[in-house]
């Protein structure tokens, strides 16, 4: 399984389909299954990796057909019989743009399956079902954590059928995100920065308010700490019923910017996953932070608290619809680190049960 | 000087004066310095304690007088001529409550002297010079950092005249003291609460305003986990032009409470180190705590910050009296600890030059 993950990281981090990779051993290393006498080698011998697949990306081979596909080139057709598929995602179950890889498996007469992650889609799991209704040993959860690590946001999006959020905000000890003027240049140091511009080069989309682009007119490209672009750059998106300016920044990002004029945050998410984004790093302005909280559409939290004291009405986080502390969004700290003189808190939302009191303060 | 601080350390820990303690060891174990040939050791012999002795607080000995009593009472007059004495603290100049320990020690025939840190006072400094000009050597600044470490908010105290302040809240991720109806039990865990108490148990004082007061009825007591009282107890002060309800339950702290009908807190902090109080923990009310703020009359800040979003209008700190980001209030995180589910950040002023400028969001 550390070898099909491994084969699986060759894929594409972003687009709509996961990374998945697949190693077809010898034998279903198993003296039990079925087929244990036909398979290439005998059942108690070690088992040998006979081919190799990975999925490059939408509208090419899953990763199963293209181990497959290796295999039948290499020792000819029929080489599959009684073998063993490791593979970091359970099979799909369904037609894409591609066939199931469940059916595929069964036709080439693969005698055992051996999955990391279960898949969470509503139309393409089923797989191991499938599989073992067609007499196939299967086994899933090898590796899950790792697997799970590894899809990452990928399967919060196949979950969710959006893209994963993050909503980052930098703001003082006090939570301000600016001073009473609005300026605000800076208030976390160059680590903190550096940091933020490496997230939004590994997220598919970028997210602000037209509010952030009327008032600071943001580039929103990830850059490294010599100002130049990273490599990859997030998709710029623009949300909200105000023009953007034809002189504005994002209009020049080397990736073509998405505007939406709505206020509707789940319809936007919803469009952004038919384009294939997976991951939606929201970094523009209090009132679209607030908004996406409130809507309760945020996966992750990143906050940059810099050790200064601001005050004045220019908050981080505007209202988000909480009225009495029985309401309060509790999130689970994930990470916590020091970022120069700066502090990163990570955390996620968390489902707790009412907490007990105790004596009072 | 390390036996010193342990001697120093038998003092009381609050009161207005500071724990020192005292060694006196035979010679001046210093073949340059005078009175050599006089000791009662030779120069080149490993030194010996002769006596110990340590301040026990406000009207007593200080820790020379009362070394170099325990030195005569066990060596008989004229033990400590030619002698050492290793101070934690420079020996006072000033004849307060008791004389000068400078003129104590010439008089006593001591040869030589270190100390670890400079008195910061303005009345009771200036005992090295003394020393000097008659004729004993003087050292200071061994150890100097742990014994600065040791005396801590006295040598702050000693040096702005006003008690060593520390202003503490509890708020959520986005800054907030309380939901929008006011409520806030629980924002932070029981780990933090009993932080909280612990820290109170250590100050001289606990400083709440009286919106605080009405709106909460505090106990301002400091407290274990199972609720009962800690042995040391902070003198409850209320700062406000409102009264105070005669049954509110600060009328029942084990330490009589101090009510301050005023908004001016450096003269609240000035009668307070007249008291004795050489440590006040603000811990009540974003308006009390924004108004020291504002005054710049905040030594240590502790910001225990809970993993929750609440967004709406009560927040941990208000106004501050600033208008543009360059004057913001920069401090320096000393400390960053997580306390159960939450975060503690421990942090104080900082002196900065302007922040550099670079290249935009």
């Amino acid at each position: 399984m550390r070898r099909a993950l491994m084969l699986a990281a060759n894929g594409p981090a972003t687009g709509v389909n996961p990374r998945v990779g697949c190693v077809i051993l010898s034998g279903p290393n198993t003296t039990s299954g079925p087929n244990t006498a036909s398979g290439p080698n005998s059942a108690n011998a070690e088992p040998i990796v006979l081919a190799e697949g990975w999925h490059r990306g939408s509208g090419t081979p899953h990763a199963e057909v293209d181990a497959l596909s290796n295999l039948v080139a290499r020792l000819g057709p029929g080489a599959a019989r009684g073998a063993t598929a490791v593979v970091t995602l359970e099979p799909c179950n369904h037609t894409g743009r591609t066939g199931p890889c469940a059916e595929a498996l069964i036709a080439a007469g693969i005698a055992r399956v051996v999955y990391a992650v279960a898949d969470p889609g509503s139309h393409s799991s089923g797989g191991a079902e499938t599989l073992r209704a067609a007499g196939i040993t299967v086994q899933g959860g090898l590796l899950a954590r790792e697997s799970t690590d590894f899809l990452g946001d990928w399967l919060v999006a196949a979950r969710l059928g959006r893209p994963f959020v993050t909503v980052k905000w930098a703001a003082s000890l006090d939570g301000r995100a600016a001073a009473r003027d609005g300026s605000s240049q800076w208030i976390t140091g160059g680590p903190a920065r550096l940091d933020v511009h490496r997230r939004r080069g590994a997220a598919d989309a970028i997210v602000v308010g037209t509010g952030t682009v009327l008032a600071d007119d943001p580039s929103l490209t990830a850059r490294d700490a010599a100002g130049d672009l990273l490599p990859a750059q997030p998709i710029p998106v623009v949300v909200g019923r105000r023009a953007t300016p034809d002189a504005a920044a994002v209009r020049r990002h080397p990736q073509p910017a998405l505007f939406y004029a709505t206020d509707d945050l789940a319809a936007v998410l919803a469009d952004l996953a038919t384009r294939g984004i997976r991951s939606a790093f929201v970094e523009g302005g209090p009132t679209l932070a607030s908004a996406f909280v409130a809507a309760g559409l945020v996966d992750e939290y990143l906050v940059y608290l810099a050790p200064t004291l601001l005050g004045g009405p220019r908050l981080a986080l505007g209202d988000i619809g909480v009225d009495t502390i029985s309401g309060q969004r509790r999130l689970t700290i994930d990470h916590l680190e020091r970022l120069g003189d700066d502090v990163l808190i990570v955390a996620r939302p968390r489902i707790v049960a009412t907490t007990s009191t105790t004596k009072g303060a």
